[in-house]
Parts: C-alpha cells; structure tokens; sequence
C-alpha cells in the first residue's frame, strides 16, 4: 500500500484486542485477537477529511447522475437503509442488466486493503471510480460525461469549495468526496463489542459460537476486530476465477479477499456470487470448502448466532438536497 | 371529497393570501389570491398525524420490498433528494419499463385534493397505494404480496405500536403511514413568500412576471397560495385522455387537474407527458393552448423569473434504517 496511512488506527486496533477483560462478568475468555470495532479509520494522505468534502461525498454517493439513466446512485445497489447493500443476488443495472458479482457492504469497507470481491483496488477512491463506468451498473459511458452532469447539476460551487477554486470538478475529486463520506460509514456497538467492553453479555450459544469459530479455525482469516485479516484467500467454490480475472495469473485463480464478518447477518445472500441463500448455509460451506470440517446442525445454529452478534448500530445520515439545475432536466440517456 | 378536514388550513390559506403588506417595502401590488404557503395540511378524520406514524411511513416510502424486484421504492420515482421527482419524462419502472405519465413531485402533495395526473384519487392515502401494484411501475403483484414482504422484513411491531395489535400489518395501513409522513413534506420560505412576508425583496423581472401571470389569467386556475385551484381543467394537448381513461366519459377527455406552481422551476419536464423539457417552454405552450395567448420572450422570461421565486426550502429527513430478517434476504422476483 503506497499511501501513509494514520498509523493511530492500528494501534487502537491491538489495544481492543486484548482477551481478559475485567468488566466482562461472564468469565467467558475471549479468543486471541477478537475485540472491538476501531473507531478511527485509516485515511490516505493526499485526501483528509472534512465536513465539507463528506457532505459533498454523500451528495455524490445519492446522486442517480452518476448513471447514463438516472436511475442509480451508489445507495441504489449499496443502500445504506439495508446495511449498505441491496440483498440482491446481483444487482440491477442500467437497463435490468445483471451484475456478475454480489454487491459488498459499503459499511466499514474503510477498513478494508482491498477494495472489490477479487480487492483489485486498495482505496475506497479507487473503488469509487468504477460502478459508474461499468456497462452493466451504470453505464454512464465516460469519465467526462460524469463531469458534464456534475457540472450541469450545478456541483462547480461545491468541488471548488472543498477542493480549491481550478479544476476542482473532475472525475477522481468526485471519488475522493465519495470516499470520504464511505469513511463516515461505521457501525459501532454490536453486541459482540458491548460484550466485550463489559456492557452486555451475548447468548450462551452465540458465546459456543465465538469459541468454536476460533477452534476450528474460521478466525485465522477472519481475525482481529475486524473479523477479517484483509488479506487474500483461496477459495474454491464456483466458476468465478476471482483474482486472475484481472491479473491472468494462474496462482490468483479463485482468490477473493477475505469478507469481514461485520454486519455479516444483515447482508444475505452471500459469497461474491451470492450462491448462499441463508448465513447458515455459508457457514456449513465455508467450513467445508476451507476449512474441510463438517460442521453439526447445533455447530453451525451457534457459529450463526455468534455472527449475529456483530450487528452493529448502522450509521444515521440525513438526506442530501441535491444540485440541479432550475427550468429543465439532466440529459438522461437509455 | 367525504373526509373531514381541518378547517384550520382554510383560514391559514385565506389569510395568506393578503394583498398589500405591510412589510413589503417594496410597494410592489400582489396580486389577488396570491400569499404565502400554509403551514398546516388538511388531515383526513380517520388517519390523524403521530410521530411514530410519519417515522413508520418515511420507512415505508424508502422501502424497495414494497416492488416486485426489491430495486424501487416510493423514493426511486419521487426522489426527495431532487424535488420529489426523477426529472424523467416517463420514469422507469419494472424490468426496465416506462410509465406513461411524468411523476409529479411528491412535495406539498398534502394540499392537493385531487391526486395523480387524472386526478383519480382525492387522498394521498388512495394515491400511495397505486404505484405498488402498477405493473409498470412497482409491480408487487398483489396486496398480499406486500403484506408477506413486510411481515418478513420485521415491521409487525412497528405497525402495532402505530395501529394497534390486530392485523395491524396491512396495505391499508401502509398507506395510512405513507400518507402521514408525505404530509409533512412541505417546502415552506421561497423567495416569493419571503417577499410576501416582507423579508426579502425579488428581482423587477420576477415581479414583471408575477403581474403578467396575473394578467393574462395563469392564476385563474394556478389560483391562490398553493398556485393551483385545486380542480380540474381541460388541457387540450396531446394524446392522453386524462380523467377519461378512467371514467369513460366524453366530459373527461383531456382532463387533468391543475397543477401546482410550487417548485415547479425543480421539477422538469413539464406536463402529463413531459413533452415540455423546459419551465419556458411549458410557460409558452400553456398560455397558447389555455389561454389563446401568444406571449413574447421577454414575457416568457418574466414569467419563469416569478416561477423560479416559488422555489421553496427542501424538506430534510433522516434516512431510515429498514427493517431486515436476519441471516436471509427477502424473496425478490424478476
């Protein structure tokens, strides 16, 4: 990763994983390295934060001009309603086009190295940049026909603002404000954490769940807080050639970044092609296909609701008035 | 209409509607009928407002379950982000569809008595329950089909809390909710009722334009403080039928209630069928077509100045968070 990043995250990031707490009454031991979801993300140098440039990244996070039709903005696939997907095996795109991967959580995806199922892109403001151009989600057809929308809108006021007075409405500006606002999208509190902070108990079966988890292994990928080690993995499950679909190597075939389980129980179905119908069924496959362990009915009810635990408050924003411009339409396009 | 209404807003209204202010400094005559935008919306006896009920309803309105394929909500068409519209001629609905007429703004829907471009429906709660069956719109099937859809999301307790414990959870009720929470979607301060108001002055071109409206009768039907009399009025203009694709009579052709003038600067294209893709144009056809009128430029100018001062403040809402099962996603269909 070419970028500094605040190397304040990563030491908030240890100081929670610790496993004896002394406000957790239960007495049950926590296993190494799970703990709370960090509460300050890592942020890339050559683009820091502000609330001007968050506001403008939500309004461009809303906004259906991104796409040729005018129907989808980034919420309408990753909405942020619904834990920041859509629940859709693939998402619908410009003219009931399918997508050829399930739509990812956007909630905490600034945690994440690797950006995309197959985590081609490392930063959310790589990431950003692609929807709108694909031809099967936004289709809006080129980098300068988002600019001219952006710019017929009425957004110039709003870039300069944030991003100087020359040149300041351009294509990797507008993914640098949605980036920034996708920063903001954090979901603190779950279960898990509030247990682990001494401020709540989980359920006796979430508590088997979490030990189990961690005894069979499922935690050597999906470590940490964040319930994922951000790195990649091999998984042999579907056609999907993952990685080497864009690399050509045969050593990336059907590799995938590793998911964090965050908010995983509000975001069925599952897997980067969304094959697993319920939680419960891409537990018994993960276990198998990973981890080559056939998990009991009883095993899997608890490593399910030990996932459930980590649901945490999903973020409130209020909704964008945006730009336009007055006495007559946006060039919408078929 | 067979609603009890609160008489309060007639008074409101009338009183609005003053014509020589004292705070207007600028000595400037409105026009008769003309005032500020009331404050409080007719509430039908059988639905009053709560608090829970508009929370319950704003849920309701960003709710993709409530179409067939999870991919549109009330919000999809009647986006609250750009004036309650899509700014579409004909928006786009199920499997790519186009409906036949423009969406109209959802914005200060409270107040009209009539709903729908043909008017059809006196109520919003008779209009909200419209676009979900449509099938080319929502095309959710059936009732029934909703109805399963937000039982399994999780809204039973929501609706109970609102309508009580028994069958609360029903479409009829949905579009109590629905109703409610449009109510409170008003764009109260334009320009224009600053102005009224004696807080802010417009520009001469805008006051031109709002004597000349006057004038050559616009406001015999764009009448009173809402800018709409609240009636219907034949529209010769191009092929749709209006009020007498539903009633069949000969009376009805190419009837269509009037429209509101508030925001209408926010909400092009203009007319049933959007064939208008400016406020000029549509300014410019409709005093040729009602009003045997040929205007100039400079007055069309005019005109849309005084339009443009009708621009209210945008209501802001929290974006819901929906109800979700956990661990599976609801059933969309193709």
């Amino acid at each position: 990763m070419k970028h500094k990043m605040k190397s304040l995250l990563i030491v908030i990031a240890m100081l929670a994983s610790s496993h004896a707490l002394a406000g957790n009454t239960t007495n049950t031991t926590i296993p190494e390295g799970m703990g709370v979801l960090p509460t300050e993300v890592p942020v890339p140098a050559n683009n820091p934060m502000s609330a001007a440039k968050v506001e403008l990244g939500k309004k461009l996070y809303f906004e259906p001009a991104l796409s040729k039709s005018g129907q989808f903005s980034c919420n309408s696939c990753h909405n942020l309603g619904t834990w920041g997907v859509d629940n859709q095996k693939f998402s619908i795109g410009h003219q009931w086009q399918r997508g050829g991967r399930n739509a990812p959580t956007v909630l905490n995806a600034a945690f994440w190295s690797k950006q995309f199922w197959d985590g081609r892109a490392p930063l959310l403001e790589d990431q950003a940049k692609g929807p709108p151009l694909n031809p099967v989600e936004m289709a809006a057809g080129s980098e300068a026909m988002v600019v001219s929308r952006l710019k017929e809108a009425g957004y110039t006021p709003f870039f300069s603002a944030v991003f100087g007075e020359k040149n300041a409405l351009s294509y990797n500006n507008m993914a640098m404000a949605i980036a920034a606002f996708e920063r903001t999208l954090l979901t603190p509190n779950a279960a898990f954490d509030k247990f682990v902070r001494g401020e709540g108990d989980i359920s006796a079966a979430a508590k088997r769940g979490m030990k189990k988890a961690a005894d069979i292994g499922c935690t050597s990928c999906h470590a940490g807080p964040l319930f994922t080690n951000n790195q990649f993995a091999n998984f042999a499950y579907g056609t999907d050639e993952g990685l080497k679909s864009v690399t050509k190597k045969d050593a990336d075939d059907h590799v995938f970044r590793v998911q964090s389980w965050r908010n995983v129980a509000m975001t069925a179905p599952y897997f980067h092609d969304g094959s697993a119908a319920t939680l419960a069924d891409a537990v018994r496959s993960m276990a198998r296909v990973q981890l080559d362990t056939t998990l009991s009915n009883a095993d899997v009810s608890d490593i399910v609701a030990f996932l459930e635990t980590l649901t945490g408050d999903a973020p409130q924003v209020s909704f964008p008035i945006l730009p336009r411009p007055t006495g007559h339409a946006l060039d919408w396009r078929d």
